[in-house]
C-alpha cells in the first residue's frame, strides 16, 4: 500500500491540538475526515511533532498508508478543497515503504515570535506574544549558547512519567524582525513537553534582567523545574520544520 | 484646546472601513466611542488616509482637538484598554495647533502583501492575497520603474467626480519575504481612490505574463480604466506610514 508525506501548515489558534481527541477540534481530527472521501485510511496519520492546543505549525509533516483516489500530485489541492481555512497541505511526496514521520524525524525547528513594545498587536495578534517591557537582546543571546548541545531539560519541561527530557539543542538564535518582533528559533532534535515554551519564558526572564546567562545555566543544571519561570502561552510558538 | 497626533495599527477585516457610518462597525467609529470618556471631543478624528472596508494600517495617524483627562503620553495605554482587539494605539503626541493628520501628510506608504504558492494560505490567511499562478518578479520590477514619477492614474483608480487622478510616485518596489511572500511597497505624496489595489492587479498581470510592463505603459497613458483588470480585494493591503 503506498506511503505518503504530507507538509502542512496551521493556525492552531482554535485547535485543541494536533492529537485527535473525541468531540474535540483537533488538527488530525480535521486531516483524518477530509481524508476519508479519497483514501482508504486503515491507521491513523502519524505527526512528526505532536503540536498542542493552539500552537501553529508551517512546516508540521504526517505521515500515513493508503490507496489515494487522487494521484500524489493531486492531493494537496484535493485536501485543501476539503479542509477548514486554517489548515493547508503545501506538499504531498510518495514515500517508501518503512518511511514514518515522526520515528524518520532528526531535528525539528521551532520559533517562537514576541512583540516588544508598549502597546498590545492588534494586526497578527493571534501569532505574537505581547511583552511590553524592554529587553536586552544581546543577554539573551549569551543565554541562548548555554542551551545549545546535548542537556537534561528537566528544569525546562513538564517531564512524562517513564521519559528522559535529554535532548540535544543544535542552533539556538535570536532573529530581530520588523515592527518591534523578535523570534526565538531553536532547533533540536526533538523537543520535551512545554520545552519551547518554558525555555523561551526563562529566555524572556534573562532579556529582563531578573535572571542571568548565568543564573539559566544554574537552573539548567538543577534539574528542578519548579525553578522555571511560567510557561509562555501557546499562541507564538510555531514549528517551522522537520528535518530528514 | 490641545492638538494630539495618534498613531493606530489595525486589523481592518471586520471593518466597513476607517470613516464613520452609522450602524457599521468602523475604525472611527471604534476610536471616538473609546475618546470619549478621556477628551472632550469637539470634532470629528482626522486620519491621514481613509482606508477602506478591509484594509490594514500598521502607521495610520489621526489628530484631533481636546482636553483630555490622561496626560498624552497615557493616552495610548488608555486607549488600549477601551479599543476593541484589532485597534491598537501604538503612540500618541500633543502637536501644534494648526497640525491636521491629512493635510500636512507629505506622504503615504502602503504594502500589497501576496503569497505565491499553490497552496490557499492558513497562517496570517486575512493578511495576505493568494495568487497560485507562478510570477516573474523581475518584469514586474520592470513595470514598477514605470509608474515612478507623477502621472494621471485615470486608468488605475476610481475617479471621484471634480477630483484629479494625477499623483507622484516616490518609491514603487517589489520586497521578496520568506514563506513565498511578496510585498509591493509604494510610496506617493497621495493615493486616488482603489489605486493602489488597481496598480497592484495591473502588476500581477504583467508578472504573470498576460501583460508587458509595455502594457502597463500604454494603458497608463490611455487614461481609461476599464482596460484594468479586476481591483484586488482588500485583505492583502496595508497602510504602512504617513510621512509629514
Amino acid at each position: 500500500m503506498p506511503n505518503h508525506k504530507l507538509t502542512l501548515e496551521y493556525d492552531g489558534g482554535r485547535f485543541h491540538g494536533f492529537q485527535a481527541q473525541p468531540g474535540l477540534p483537533t488538527v488530525q481530527g480535521e486531516l483524518e475526515r477530509a481524508l476519508r472521501p479519497l483514501a482508504d485510511l486503515k491507521s491513523p496519520v502519524y505527526a512528526a511533532g505532536r503540536t498542542d492546543a493552539g500552537v501553529h505549525a508551517r512546516g508540521q509533516v504526517i505521515s500515513f498508508h493508503a490507496e489515494t483516489k487522487p494521484p500524489t500530485e493531486r492531493l494537496p489541492a484535493a485536501l485543501n478543497s476539503l479542509l477548514p481555512a486554517d489548515i493547508s497541505v503545501l506538499r504531498a511526496e510518495e514515500v517508501p515503504d518503512g518511511f514514518h514521520a515522526r520515528r524518520d524525524a532528526r531535528s525539528r525547528e521551532y520559533r517562537y515570535f514576541i512583540i516588544n513594545r508598549p502597546s498590545r498587536p492588534s494586526m497578527g495578534r493571534g501569532f505574537l506574544l505581547h511583552y511590553p517591557h524592554p529587553l536586552d537582546l544581546e543577554r539573551i543571546e549569551e543565554a541562548l549558547e548555554v542551551i545549545v548541545g546535548v542537556h537534561d531539560f528537566r528544569s525546562f519541561c513538564r517531564e512524562e512519567a517513564g521519559k528522559t527530557c535529554v535532548r540535544e539543542v543544535l542552533e539556538a538564535q535570536l532573529e530581530r524582525l520588523p515592527h518591534d518582533i523578535i523570534a526565538i528559533r531553536v532547533k533540536a532534535n526533538a523537543f520535551a513537553y512545554m520545552m519551547m515554551r518554558m525555555l523561551c519564558s526563562a529566555l524572556l526572564e534573562v532579556g529582563r534582567g531578573r535572571w542571568t546567562p548565568k543564573t539559566l545555566e544554574e537552573v539548567l543544571e538543577e534539574g528542578d523545574n519548579s525553578l522555571c519561570p511560567p510557561t509562555l502561552p501557546p499562541c507564538g510558538l510555531v514549528l517551522e520544520k522537520v528535518h530528514y
